[in-house]
């Protein structure tokens, strides 16, 4: 009889033991499930751009990849495989259809993708814009480059380049809003604040690696004291690099390019161009993840506005130099 | 002996009962201690400003909060009770010296104010910039209004107002940047987009309210066809609207304003100010945290630029008019 009732309160303490233990765990449970910034691995974030398989998009990709993983999510990457707009609304289309948790959308047609990016939105889906914004669209929020900014930045290093004298020229695609503002910034700037600066020719070299070179050409024989250029895009900044290296004059013309596609990064490698803007991809993806985690979950509100996200991140840019120009090489 | 056998059983079934549980919640905390954003109540983040009474800084200090309960950290707030950078500066070394998680600061005086900023960010304490930015500074990040755009949103409600025609002015303060800034915003977005519309005259009220009195007197005397004003500050749009209101003209007089103090949020609900524009000061507290958050905590980085924060945010405006303007009041 002593033994079984010995037994006896051995389970009865072990019940107690139990019964604690579990009460404990529910409490520990209420205090984690506290954490706002815990996903689960079956919400679905997509990123949508288009000309899918270029290397610019892949930076961006890391930093939504690096936030997922953050946050404990699932992403997707879809896209236009071709520089092709209708590609493009039938992919994003194909997308809504599946009610991902959030959707980031980079387009080279916003009127074209603006009735799409609105569908999604009235249909409850979160959409950030993320490098080419859509600013009639109803997405929350646009992420990517000031481009008068990096104009800005780029006269300041061109300035510190040149030790604040001397003539330069801008190689630019003047039918493009993103590169206008980039020229005009650099213009403003040199004007502002470098009086022994001048900016003396502004040539269109429309994007195009050869008509680029030709207008360089046509501009060193127009300014033969020409100290500097500034192409606004990568194709333009090679097409510089090329006249400047034919006329064997990388000593005296200094060269500041735009993004870091390997025959950027080569010539900077060479010394034939001096610097290149980097434009912030990573942080256009891991902030577009971040603000989409934000309306999904619905984590803050801000009492007066609804909407926690800003219009705008400006995803600033990093200059490249020789010094830093292996940090750009993809891995 | 059969009925011991039994209580045997029961114990050996709630042993392996208990120890499975057990490995149970281990598995379970080790997924959980993955969750990144979960901070602990001994990091404390700070926010300094000065002037620290005025209502101003209220909604910015809501957003810190709401971020802090969100990531479960502690929050401070200190600062200059005067407009006074040299307090501002001893009360910000007072907090530098306490080791904080992060700062989050705004100035108005940054030259006076960089050293004591690059002393934080050397000892390793994150810090970044809000409202007010210290641009030469060694802080990481600047969120805040872009006020040449706040200055574009103004025109466009000004041209809704008026239908897209009509002569209007420009009561500001011309000695400082931000006031300059919206101004041209204003002007750049009038001339470009509403060829029916002109900014007739430009006067600097000082930030007074009875200068910007007597400065609209006189543009209403010198443009009697004048159909609307923008006032770049607070006092000043409480300033012209005195004056709409003195002369009776308030029904072909518009007014937009700044900012969202008592006195300008009543001339709304009067019907004196047809509209001001709310700065998004909640988000400004809302995202500085966060990144100083992720700062403080080393969440991710960006390979190619270390700093995994943005140069800047643009917290963005909101109109306020008679149909949202109770949202705006202190609760």
């Amino acid at each position: 009889m002593k033994k079984l009732l010995l037994v006896y309160l051995l389970l009865i303490g072990l019940f107690v033991l139990y019964v604690y233990k579990y009460q404990t765990d529910v409490a520990t449970t209420r205090q984690w499930s506290e954490s706002k910034f815990q996903g689960s691995m079956d919400e679905t974030y997509v990123m949508v751009t288009f000309q899918v398989g270029i290397d610019y998009w892949k930076r961006a990709l890391k930093g939504f990849e690096d936030a997922a993983e953050a946050l404990n999510v699932s992403v997707e990457y879809r896209g236009a495989t071709q520089y092709d707009v209708n590609e493009e609304i039938t992919v994003l289309e194909q997308v809504i259809a599946r009610k991902p948790a959030g959707i980031a959308v980079s387009t080279m047609d916003p009127k074209a993708l603006n009735p799409v990016i609105n569908k999604a939105v009235e249909a409850g889906i979160p959409v950030v814009m993320f490098d080419a914004d859509a600013p009639d669209s109803k997405a929350y929020s646009f992420l990517g480059t000031n481009n008068y900014n990096a104009g800005v930045e780029a006269a300041k290093k061109m300035a510190e380049l040149l030790g604040g004298k001397g003539e330069v020229g801008v190689v630019t695609q003047l039918s493009q809003l993103n590169h206008q503002e980039r020229t005009q910034g650099f213009k403003d700037t040199i004007f502002r604040d470098y009086p022994d600066m001048e900016v003396v020719s502004i040539k269109s070299g429309r994007g195009d690696q050869l008509e680029s070179k030709q207008v360089t050409e046509d501009m060193l024989e127009q300014y033969p004291e020409l100290k500097g250029v500034f192409a606004t895009e990568a194709n333009g900044g090679v097409g510089v690099g090329q006249a400047v290296k034919d006329n064997q004059i990388m000593d005296s013309v200094k060269i500041i390019s735009f993004d870091t596609d390997k025959g950027t990064l080569d010539m900077i490698d060479e010394g034939i161009i001096s610097a290149t803007l980097a434009q912030g991809t990573w942080k256009m993806g891991y902030w577009s993840l971040q603000f989409l985690f934000h309306l999904n979950k619905g984590i803050v509100e801000d009492e007066e506005n609804g909407s926690p996200l800003p219009n705008y991140l400006d995803t600033g840019v990093t200059i490249v130099t020789e010094e830093n120009v292996d940090d750009f090489y993809p891995k």
